[in-house]
């Protein structure tokens, strides 16, 4: 076992190896150091074999990129930029070097794309495979949940429901040869972060990990607003007829999907002549209307 | 599940609030936002079920106090001040909500006496039990194992082998009435840091985690430098007789747990004149010498 660890830490070393200027100390010494500005945004989430993914369903590769995507995303729906990355991995002994190194690929990739650092972590033994990630990230002035205003529009960064079609395909065990299934199967597999719209003007913003739901719900608490969803306004969105088609051949609601789904880290935010797709608006009251939606049962979900 | 989720949150957000100015928000929206210096230390460590604690072993307050101590550890090694920390946790159901209150209190103790604030993490549904936890901490100047210079002395924060000495008690199932069969055991379950020696004139510094021998290798490696132990040195430290004395109780090589046991997150120093025991000297060379230990099987240990 210990040549195995040493044989682990060497790969991860090389894998997240870089000469960036900003990482002073790197992997090998108690802990790393590196250059931060006078305010930083730190958020960890955690992945559990089984629960919130399958060996069976996905790569190593992209259960790497997920998670890393998960931390990152909590990092910019701050309006913030991720800058370094720690990942703590509990490996059941069963996995094969490749394996492990694909993993850590997996989060070098995801990592590179967001403009990160991967600067240290830990590896434990486990009766499951367990990914802990930390993110440290920086904003000039980080944009909140409580921020959005009465008269406001609500945006999405894009069409959330992919994951959750994803999921339905899995575990329907339904093959579907289409250019929608496959993309359905890659987002559930490993999200794809979106840089380019530019939500920097939001009044507020959240993740949309849980579902669509429940972060309107947590914005229109904190904002003590009230937010209305437009389901026309959605079903206008450029990507609304190929899900929607994919739902219908499922005989699922596209909405379910949309709302409900989670897992998709779009991002939802409120403001004025935002870029992004228009779902609903931002009125005086409380809570979240304009829709009727089972709220799937929601099980451990992180508490920042 | 949902109701569950929701009110160990609540829980959390109850133990781990605070009015530190340094926290600029607090856990509830997707990110803290903290204050930071320009330059910061970051490390992360993964504590397992039944690999790294036991629950009929340790009370859930002692395992909170103790993978803090680990991350906070990790940090007073470079020299620095561990300012926050995560942690994210994966439980199985099975626990109380008294018992996941004691290990966020001792966490929060932990953290409490580094001066450090916990701002947040995740909970995520597993088999077992796992604990990962994130520092991030600040240094003027980082002490790294690569300092050591030839005629310096080596030096320890205070004896180590308790935690050695604590875990061969349970592991054997003796039962020894004595004050020193309780501070080991009660090293074993929660180490104490000590944060009055001071160290901050070191030339290389590591904490020693995995043990004496492997950390003096790691520093003798970094630094280019042999490290020479001495056992009669040692042997002059004011609590080695009480640990000698339980050693020969349980007829083992009190050298042994001192040098080889790990896990007693002991600071280990070298330069000239420091406080603490002096334990050794720095010499041309490569390598540990001085004495000859049968090194532990090292499991795994994280890769910072």
């Amino acid at each position: 076992m210990g040549l195995i660890e040493r044989e682990v830490v060497t790969a991860l070393q090389k894998i997240f190896a870089t000469a960036d200027p900003r990482l002073k100390v790197g992997i090998g010494d108690d802990a790393a150091v590196v250059a931060t500005q006078s305010q930083s945004i730190i958020t960890s989430d955690m992945a559990v074999e089984d629960v919130h993914f399958k060996l069976e369903w996905s790569s190593a590769f992209d259960i790497g990129r997920k998670i890393t995507a998960a931390n990152v995303a909590d990092i910019l729906s701050m309006g913030g930029k991720c800058d370094y990355l720690t990942a703590s991995v509990a490996l059941t002994g069963n996995e094969t070097m490749q394996w492990i190194e694909n993993l850590a690929r997996g989060m070098k990739h995801e990592a590179d794309s967001a403009g990160a650092l991967i600067v240290g972590g830990d590896i434990a033994r486990g009766p499951k495979i367990v990914i802990s990630m930390t993110a440290v990230g920086s904003a000039q002035s980080p944009i909140l949940r409580s921020g959005a205003q009465v008269g406001d529009d609500l945006y999405l960064s894009s069409l959330t429901g992919w994951s959750a079609a994803g999921l339905e395909l899995l575990t329907r065990e339904v093959s579907i040869n289409s250019s929608m299934a496959e993309r359905a199967l890659s987002e559930f597999s490993a999200p794809t972060l979106d840089y380019t719209c530019d939500f920097s003007k939001a009044t507020a913003m959240a993740d949309v990990s849980d579902s669509v739901l429940i972060q309107a719900e947590q914005i229109a608490e904190a904002s003590a607003v009230q937010i209305k969803l437009d389901q026309s306004l959605i079903s206008q969105a450029s990507e609304f007829a190929e899900l929607s088609s994919l739902a219908d051949e499922l005989k699922v609601d596209v909405f379910q999907w949309i709302l409900v789904g989670g897992e998709d880290h779009v991002l939802l935010a409120t403001g004025v002549n935002l870029p992004g797709i228009r779902i609903g608006s931002v009125l005086a009251g409380s809570g979240v209307s304009g829709v009727e939606m089972k709220k799937a049962p929601v099980s451990w979900s992180h508490f920042q």
